[in-house]
């Protein structure tokens, strides 16, 4: 346990990049190299409160409209993988984050760096899935914009998606938001991207296809919404998985979390295959999942919301937040002891999204 | 001329991408082979009105305000230039597509796809220059993203850039606005930027220093549109140059556009470079030039104001638009003849942002 706390010490006291040092894999991972990118290079730079705020989407206000801007490039390795592929995650990933701010998704952008020698088919196979994707999430992709860079100088394909969409003005969802009693709910089963993918690339084989979660949540963030708009926060746990989401949470919010072990759904392959490959599934991918973070008067209204959607049948109420040691996670495990969950360090699953 | 006539009915006969085709470095040029990908890939799959229109950016309506909205993804190499980086690039490019719409630019986005093994040092100076770049521009960057990729499967730092800016109620920008009668406006020397770049890679070194043009555009076009607002297009000649946005404009306007070589700035040390390396300025890049389509009355007053801006002081009437033959571009020469101008085919300068 001191390990894990004097690391947490770290985090709360910024250390600048080395100087000499280089951009390792770990800096893209979404865990703690990341957030020190974040910290050391991005914040002191481009200053300004909006992005201080270090939300997953900035919300803006143009005109007399409220409008939530996102931004995220898929360097996703393999193309394409069971439950979906690059075009249909760029899609989802830039409209979950436009939902997770609560804002109804209404345009994306799209822009390609290919590398010379892709199959003109596997562009149009991608383009294809893009365009169903949106279709279903009742975006347009309004702008785009294609490089090409020369042959061992990039990797078939990269597509940046930056998404635009309308906030509410009843809404105030905010990591920063979590107070001590609420209740922390995940929409189901975690892990399922980040395996999905590592199982395609390392040829594992499963009784049943394990299939991405990869879909659009902002239908699911409608009914939560429709519950009460008192909703305090909302993530989708991507890179870095369940175990990053809450610890931004609880250090942006200065609050403690806890959760339990036993009420976090993990499918059996999942499992299976993360003691295999001595992966944690707390730090696994999910691209079709959130958390949230909810006033326990209306928890159980919204967990029922939920189950009553197609992409929330698995919801529950997995923890609390209370006062604790801000920015303190823990697990209360299926043994009955309790274990600290930290930040990912370092990059367990490269190139996942 | 029988030739470019016949490219050109080609141009407008689609015949789509074949289906064992390959990208190839020129699907990136902004020319020709650029316009058939967007034709027979984006533009079915992505089927909107928006996206229709082809311009560089998108407008939308958002609440009650006209929203400018444009992506564009930056690979150049080397990613240190005389006159600029590519972070500046990255902030004046998509500065400068939102400019060409009439938008007052108000964010951006960020989103890096880093190669492992960059050093740290060298992502700092570029986010630095972002930096700098975007506080002159009066621009926030207010959301980002950061993705890694193994050594070997990047290029040290791509560079994705999506800005939103409002657009005044008054003014209609389209290159389809182009009208008989109308004159074309230039803002200054062409080809710097591309053959600053070239330089750079070939290592052909000048009597002077030869810089990038790279600027940010807004406030020059700020000082036309205080003119009038009844400007018909405006455009930025980057990759593809002078000579493919002509194109755009005349085929998308339904008209014909004559320019006259002698009224086009050229600096030596350009068109040296040009004959040196087989180039022809008119398809070089820009990075901070602008053409404007101004019907005739205003064309005299346009020029004076862009004179009187540092960043049009070479500004000057290039060129006339008439009924012609839809879409054809031609120049008469210094000999006194008269050539087409055809888009770019091929790649001549890969990489050049």
């Amino acid at each position: 346990m001191s390990d894990s706390a004097s690391t947490l010490d770290r985090f709360s006291c910024p250390v600048p990049l080395a100087p000499k040092s280089q951009i390792v894999l770990g800096h893209g991972s979404g865990g703690k190299l990341s957030a020190e990118l974040i910290r050391d290079v991005f914040l002191p730079a481009f200053a300004n409160p909006v992005l201080g705020r270090l939300e997953d989407q900035a919300t803006l206000e143009i005109g007399n409209s409220r409008i939530a801007f996102t931004t995220d490039s898929f360097v996703v390795n393999p193309l394409f993988f069971p439950g979906g592929d690059i075009g249909s995650l760029a899609v989802h990933g830039t409209v979950n984050d436009l939902a997770m701010g609560g804002a109804k998704p209404l345009f994306l952008s799209a822009a390609f760096i290919l590398e010379e020698g892709l199959p003109a088919e596997t562009l149009s196979r991608v383009v294809q899935s893009m365009s169903r994707a949106a279709h279903a999430a009742g975006v347009q992709i309004v702008t785009g914009d294609t490089k090409v860079v020369e042959r061992g100088k990039g990797d078939g394909m990269f597509i940046n998606t930056t998404g635009i969409g309308l906030v509410p003005g009843v809404l105030n969802l905010s990591a920063a938001n979590a107070r001590p009693g609420d209740c922390v709910i995940l929409s189901g089963f975690i892990g399922d991207h980040g395996i999905a993918i590592m199982a395609q690339r390392e040829g594992l084989e499963f009784e049943v296809t394990l299939e991405s979660d990869s879909a659009a949540l902002h239908t699911l963030v409608d009914a939560m919404i429709e519950v009460t708009p008192e909703i305090r926060c909302l993530r989708d746990p991507t890179r870095g998985g369940v175990s990053s989401s809450l610890n931004e949470i609880a250090a942006q919010s200065g609050v403690s979390i806890q959760v339990r072990e036993s009420d976090i759904p993990i499918r059996d392959e999942v499992r299976g295959a993360c003691e295999m490959l001595g992966l944690d599934p707390l730090y696994v991918a999910n691209e079709g999942k959130l958390l949230a973070i909810v006033p326990p008067r209306h928890a159980a209204a919204v967990v029922d919301a939920m189950r009553r959607h197609p992409l929330g049948a698995g919801a529950g109420i997995i923890g609390t937040v209370s006062e604790g040691r801000a920015g303190l996670v823990t697990m209360k495990t299926a043994f009955g002891t309790t274990r600290i969950i930290d930040m990912l360090a370092g990059d367990q699953l490269p190139r996942i999204c």
